[in-house]
């Protein structure tokens, strides 16, 4: 769950690279300084929720496949102190920022850092005793085969932990069609770029799919209303309508809207972060192991 | 979450009765043994996801408003030995299958039985330390006003709680228009009855306005794949495409549909409880205090 720039390839994080180390361009979120600081917040809002049960030995070799700006790796690295950690991404930039990011909030922390394409790392077989793959899924157009490239990485024996959202369990009070519909091209554009909002209810066929067996798929559900402000601020207004509100540009120019209609489902939408309003979104975290 | 018969009058189960004791007329779910057999079903599957954390001291007086068949009522029971139970409701033939279902699963559980409308029930102020209100907002025209009505049968610092489900919550893998089309379908119809198969967002907002104070509410999310065997029959197959099939010819008389087109969506949403299927579904339960 990332918020996108407006621009038309935006929401296509994983070109088809034809080397290891990636092109950038095709990994345009969390570039901003602003963009950056709001992933962070987004990851420290639901840190508690989705890392819950997430706990690695030291010791273990872990790969995070997909860092980003490294929002979720200091979570990983606090969670699992001792964790020999190698942090990939297929962007350059993302991952200075990531590096910048763990160095400024975990000092000393050692991790390996790598640039290049989750469908060829240059990693040896079994390599690793545990992947972590967090928002990175619904970006790609193959997610089955990114899975199946990423398990040869695996030691037998060895787990997989997937989070994605799904933009289909996004649902508020008070109701309203402008609303709907904005959240309706935001998952429109994804698709569009090869993605797929909507992924949190695949991940059990895919992870199948991809050949891991064992696999244990539950709902982490996100639930906001007035008796929780915190959750008000950081996930309904700044995490989801700020992720809608990104696109706005990028829905103008898809023509899917305009910019009169775009704002008035932001508007709507805005209203579940307001006194009576609520928020409803489901997270998905999957477990699985490589035979 | 009940399933109607296939009436018009299905989805308006609490009409504006000018007794005590309401006609029968208008509640007209679970009246057929096999709807009852599948209540009673869905209560056990979801019992423990529902009721956990709903602990009543043996002695402390209860009303159950709206126990309809008594499915919810046997859970009580079982998990709060001890309570002084009362269980009302507007249809006497319910309340009937009420009695014989604690009967026959809990012999000597000592319930009085009331049969009466909610918004009027005839106890004094402040009879009650818990009430315990089960899908039963869900079907009302005024949830507020029934909420203010059961707020003045419990004493000050006595606790309400509210369980309702919520169908925007409902989503599935395969994904399908047609799918999505009955399930918004049995939502229309729900609301041109009178009620609102969407309230469970609305838990927070309609128990403030009534008047409670330090309203508390929880998503309780079933999620259900080909790991979970026993949820997949019992939820996705058994309490939601049941609930959805029910509604076939009440829909088709509404003009909302025709038979092959509503038997193509059905089609599709049974894929979710095929292997590869997953099926997403959020309950609210909620707990406030009479001030």
């Amino acid at each position: 769950m990332t918020t996108s720039t407006p621009q038309s390839a935006a929401l296509r994080p994983e070109p088809a690279a034809e080397a290891d180390a990636a092109p950038d361009t095709g990994y345009v979120h969390g570039y901003s300084p602003t963009e950056a600081r709001r992933l962070g917040e987004q990851a420290d809002t639901l840190a508690a929720l989705l890392h819950a049960g997430t706990a690695y030995p030291a010791g273990s070799r872990v790969l995070e496949a997909g860092c980003g700006v490294g929002a979720q790796t200091v979570h990983l690295l606090t969670a699992n102190p001792g964790v020999l950690l190698t942090a990939a991404d297929v962007s350059a930039d993302s991952l200075a920022r990531a590096r910048d990011r763990v160095a400024e909030q975990l000092p000393g922390a050692d991790v390996r850092w790598h640039h290049g394409d989750l469908h060829r790392l240059p990693f040896p077989d079994g390599s690793f005793d545990h992947l972590f793959v967090c928002f990175v899924l619904e970006h790609l157009a193959d997610p089955v085969a990114a899975l199946a490239a990423l398990r040869r990485l695996l030691r037998p024996g060895g787990t997989v932990t997937v989070i994605e959202g799904d933009h289909g369990s996004a649902f508020f009070h008070p109701r309203g069609e402008a609303a709907q519909r904005v959240v309706d091209q935001l998952v429109r554009l994804q698709a569009d770029g090869g993605g797929d909002a909507l992924i949190g209810r695949r991940l059990y066929p895919l992870l199948t799919g991809a050949g891991f067996r064992d696999v244990v798929v539950g709902p982490r559900t996100v639930y906001a209303d007035g008796a929780r402000p915190t959750l008000v601020e950081g996930f309904t207004r700044r995490t989801f309508v700020a992720m809608v509100e990104a696109v706005r540009a990028e829905a103008v120019a898809a023509g899917l809207t305009t910019a009169e209609a775009f704002d008035r489902g932001l508007t709507e939408l805005r209203r579940a972060a307001e006194p009576g309003g609520t928020f409803h979104y489901t997270f998905f975290k999957a477990v699985a192991v490589n035979p």
